[in-house]
């Protein structure tokens, strides 16, 4: 069950070249991406209406694309164009389609109703395309279901744990609470740590020499978007309030979209404004967050086995579940919305 | 569910060698082939009736096989006939055997009631074991349901698609309709293009250097048999007519066996009627074959992953679909019959 | 289902060390394994309470264990000792815990009543450490449910034919049948045998150059515990009334624990009581009776396969299944007692 209205990343713009079909499943669709002759990009279910062959093994002839088991060639819109051996193409020949769109480096697919995919509802992300910072792009799936990886983004005290010696640095960091906002579409999650041994990952490309105050302040959007702003600057430099001697930020971009029930996509990015010529701290930054990221997949996956294994498992909350619990709780009102107005047009439907 | 009182290919003769015992799965069930003192193969349930130890692990004594976990014995007949430590015979102590004959290099198998085993009823295939004919004996394994084999076979379009570098080598080729009529064992599909470019595994030992017309006419029987005379003869030569001057002729035997509701087991072969005293030729036919036989295999596979996630999808039939519905629709009337011969015999057997 | 309130090997008691944790499943429950400063041994249920993160990820901390994903940790009671961001420790935060015992170079777990926890309930193995038996401690999974190796164990016919070159030796072995009498807790089973051949695992340390009388007399207790004396002795030396000149003589203690239901450890040793100052020795008797086990895992695994294919299928009994037809009607009964206890209790409290 997942939120259907509503842009999902389905990739990044650079994965998907012309020329090529890329397969992926997406909320338990599975979809092949393309690019046309003029570089628009196009998302088709990736089956063929005829016996179900996949598209992704098709050919693309200019901005139609051909599968390859029984030649039948479609358009861009879906619709079937040729069908060998026979002049009248059947009148339910199409291949399902998903309004597509670029952003921010990022592919957008909506996989609800299409009359309602409005590109203004991506979120805006200058960062992602400044001048001013730099960052690598970067991937992992997981196989476990993509709220269990909101969460964890939902609380960044797990740093002090989970990535002692990676992201994370100082254990008083966990003691710290964030403070937590409702945005339109999402949560506001803020917090100031001051006074803290700078984080590992830091020390790799800034070697700072005293303490540190820390910001991690991030907007996670629905479906599973973590837009942060975070650094450090060295304590008694006035951080709080705006200081920025000797800082290091960092201004991230991750996207979770659901792959199936019990597997997901995760992209993510550390973009940084500081050497920003220097392509090997760029490196070094985005091998620290990699590092960091394959201790959160390890910790996720074990705990969704251990909550698989048992449905009836009652959870204890404690008070920095707050962002994890809210969230949760919009994405359930989202889905009974969506229901509901099912519920409604299928009644409307049933009246006319 | 699969038609029962029918012969199926369970192997090459070749492949059940004297001293050895082969454990196969047909139709759902474990099956262990041998052959006895005088070379005659048996079948046997792969269960000893005493704790379900595979008999395939046991060790073969004379004409009898003993159950290597607690000793017992068997004869041909599938009665046991030594109990260690025991004098007397368990009254029920005896493992399901299976009708099994040799015909045209094949092992067959019938998995019904025994009383209509008819080897009479085996089609014949001459050119298996005629010195004027020289092939290679193949086998691959499909994780699908066989019929998904089968459809592949019952439409040859698909190798201007799926082989275009193999068995293909012309578009038009999906053009050309094939005639498709009823045996009363499936169906006979023939198919005559002319003015075609020569296929390029047949290019691969003949040269052709100008246009070829093209025959592939097969009888697709029940269960899933397929014995296909194919061939090439350079255009203008009156082929249609039977002109056979610088021909490259083949005749393929092709058996799907059922091994489990999602898998199949798939032997082949590809006799060909020139150069039959060059390993070579024969070789490389086979290469090509199996090469081809992987492109098939790869986009079947890919298929049935698609069809597994969503039982609801509806197909879009084409013209091109009429040999592999009609062949479905003689499957799905066997099994009918088969269900209503059950049904009547157990309310005969209610009444006595 | 398995028997809960019973004593059931965890490990070997080696596994277990000071400073780590040892993830383990037993009786389809995650385990967490680890000894406090004193070297005190503790089960945990390995799953915070928190968000069901396993703790076996966690940190040692002097007595105490911290779930490595948020920060909890737990004293060696399992209760909940801090709470990172917070003050006031919820109420039910704790961790279930599990009674656990050392006894004889094994671990000993109770996962059913703790009330009931009497570690004189352990048998007694004085072998394990006397100084005039010497072994190798062994251990194998099994992907099959526990009780056919239990079957396996309570029929040692089969070592005729599973163990023909190990074990075995002898096909008349298998012609002698087991004396079996019932213990309060389980059965005891004895057999000799009389001028058979020397077995090869004995022959590869003895060199008899007679034939040999075998005995093979042990306990099978529930849950699943073997514990066997079995030796040899040169045939006419009157080994039956109490002869051991020559003999070669074995004390092995085997312990079957369920993982799941379709899976499960066993913890093996073969204890010898001659050359016990030669490691050498002690090895190639290890390596043998490893080498058989691996026999038995092939031979049971197969047997697991084919009965999972066929819940319907029913097995013909012979009189050497005695044993193992008496142990699993006693594990029924105990699991029959279990469950009228539960519904005994559940109505007192219903009424209290």
């Amino acid at each position: 069950m997942f939120i259907r209205n509503i842009w999902y990343v389905a990739g990044w713009a650079s994965e998907v070249t012309q020329g090529q079909l890329l397969a992926r499943t997406l909320l338990d669709t599975p979809v092949v991406l393309w690019r046309d002759s003029e570089g628009v990009a196009h998302a088709f279910e990736d089956r063929c209406c005829h016996r179900g062959a996949p598209l992704s093994l098709g050919r693309l002839e200019g901005n139609c694309l051909r599968c390859m088991y029984h030649g039948l060639l479609f358009d861009a819109s879906g619709k079937c164009v040729e069908v060998p051996s026979q002049d009248k193409i059947p009148l339910y020949a199409k291949v399902k389609t998903f309004p597509i769109t670029e952003k921010a480096t990022f592919l957008w697919i909506w996989m609800g109703d299409p009359d309602k995919a409005d590109p203004s509802l991506i979120p805006d992300m200058p960062w992602m395309e400044s001048p001013d910072w730099a960052h690598i792009e970067g991937y992992t799936h997981y196989d476990t279901n993509y709220l269990l990886l909101c969460d964890n983004l939902l609380d960044l005290a797990h740093i002090a744990y989970v990535h002692a010696t990676t992201l994370g640095g100082d254990e008083d960091y966990a003691r710290t609470p964030a403070k937590i906002e409702r945005l339109p579409n999402g949560l506001r999650v803020t917090r100031w740590t001051e006074n803290q041994n700078p984080p590992p990952f830091v020390q790799q490309v800034k070697n700072y020499t005293t303490k540190v105050d820390r910001w991690n302040d991030y907007d996670f959007l629905l479906p599973g978007l973590f837009m942060m702003d975070s650094g450090t600057v060295p304590t008694g430099q006035g951080g709080r309030e705006g200081g920025r001697v000797d800082a290091a930020g960092f201004y991230s971009s991750q996207a979770i979209t659901p792959e199936t029930e019990n597997s997901a996509h995760y992209w993510y990015c550390q973009p940084h404004n500081f050497a920003i010529d220097d392509p090997e701290v760029t490196r070094k930054v985005m091998t620290a967050v990699e590092e960091a990221f394959m201790e959160d997949k390890f910790m996720i996956s074990a705990q969704a086995k251990v909550l698989e294994r048992d449905p009836d498992f009652r959870m204890i909350p404690i008070k920095a579940d707050e962002g994890l619990t809210r969230f949760r709780n919009l994405v359930e009102q989202r889905l009974r919305e969506e229901r509901a107005e099912e519920t409604a047009a299928s009644k409307e439907a049933a009246l006319a």
